[in-house]
């Protein structure tokens, strides 16, 4: 790997209650001196939720977003609490946003948003083995939750109103784990044949 | 599609060289209100180049990300200059960021970043029959070009400096779009031979 830049200087240019702009005086291995600006993570980080119903479905939500002024399909995500443990946090989303809570969640992958400019990483969570359970949240308004087959992404990747890369990322990925799993089972099933 | 929030009242509560912050107090259908913030997108978009090698192979760049003041692999990408063509924008970010020029590109899909606090969106274009081509970029120092076989993305995942979500989204999609010119090469073999 190449040797990082050294922080001459770092300092808040700017700041807002969700906000906090670092400018970062740079330089690098060959001498050449940048200034640079970053958003700082705040919180104890994030999860996003890839529930799936025994049929197959992920459990998404219409959600409005306010960076785009308009209704999104989305995954349940949310920040993680003082003191939560991960898989708690990503259930306790999923029951306030969707109305299920799961009894298997496991760790998926960690997605990135755009490091040149934040060092924000989110957690994926894959859950499974559904049950109804409501949990108030804190959302303005109630969420409608929708649910799509997982192995007809094309068509979700074809609505105007799902766009975000990470939950495209996290679907894609959650169905490359679903076929290892398939695979073991396949697996299993050729060796009782044996 | 459910009816948008109102907005009451709309103001910048931070700004820095790169980053301004808008707050925006919103009054939903059901009568609540909430005040939210979130990032206004400035410049004229931006672009995320897959370019994929006569081998298969895609393009990546690794760069410093001031984000995590670490070294990552990512897509090469950059700002649309005013006046330029999408396409024109992605060959000249190729050309500056990986030596490569492309002969065929193609819009593959549009990634939102974090659709709840920001508008901006990426259009990912699709460039193909490369051809050796350095323009001079505004990179610090020079960026490593490194080659990876498309059809091995669960390596690359493995890796602890590839994370970006939107990098792995337009991967998935861009095997997605290459398997449908396959189906079609098919097709067209299988007419020839009936």
């Amino acid at each position: 790997m190449p040797v990082r830049p050294s922080i001459l200087q770092r300092k808040i240019v700017a700041q807002s209650r969700l906000f906090k702009v670092e400018e970062m005086h740079l330089e690098f291995a060959n001498g050449v001196q940048r200034h640079y600006e970053r958003l700082v993570s705040q919180g104890l980080g994030a999860v996003m939720v890839v529930a799936l119903t025994d049929q197959g479905e992920v459990v998404l939500i219409q959600e409005y977003a306010g960076g785009m002024h308009d209704y999104v399909l989305a995954l349940p995500k949310g920040l993680v609490e003082a003191g939560e443990d991960l898989l708690v946090a990503a259930n306790r989303e999923l029951m306030e946003e969707t109305g299920y809570g799961a009894r298997q969640l496991e760790p998926l992958t960690q997605l990135s948003l755009a490091p040149n400019y934040m060092g924000h990483k989110m957690q994926v969570v894959l859950a499974r083995d559904l049950y109804p359970c409501k949990l108030e949240g804190d959302e303005p308004e109630p969420l409608e939750v929708k649910l799509h087959p997982l192995d007809q992404l094309g068509e979700l990747l074809g609505r105007d109103d799902f766009h975000e890369g990470r939950s495209i990322a996290a679907l894609y990925i959650a169905q490359e784990r679903l076929k290892q799993d398939d695979s073991w089972q396949g697996q299993g099933n050729w060796q009782e044949l044996s």
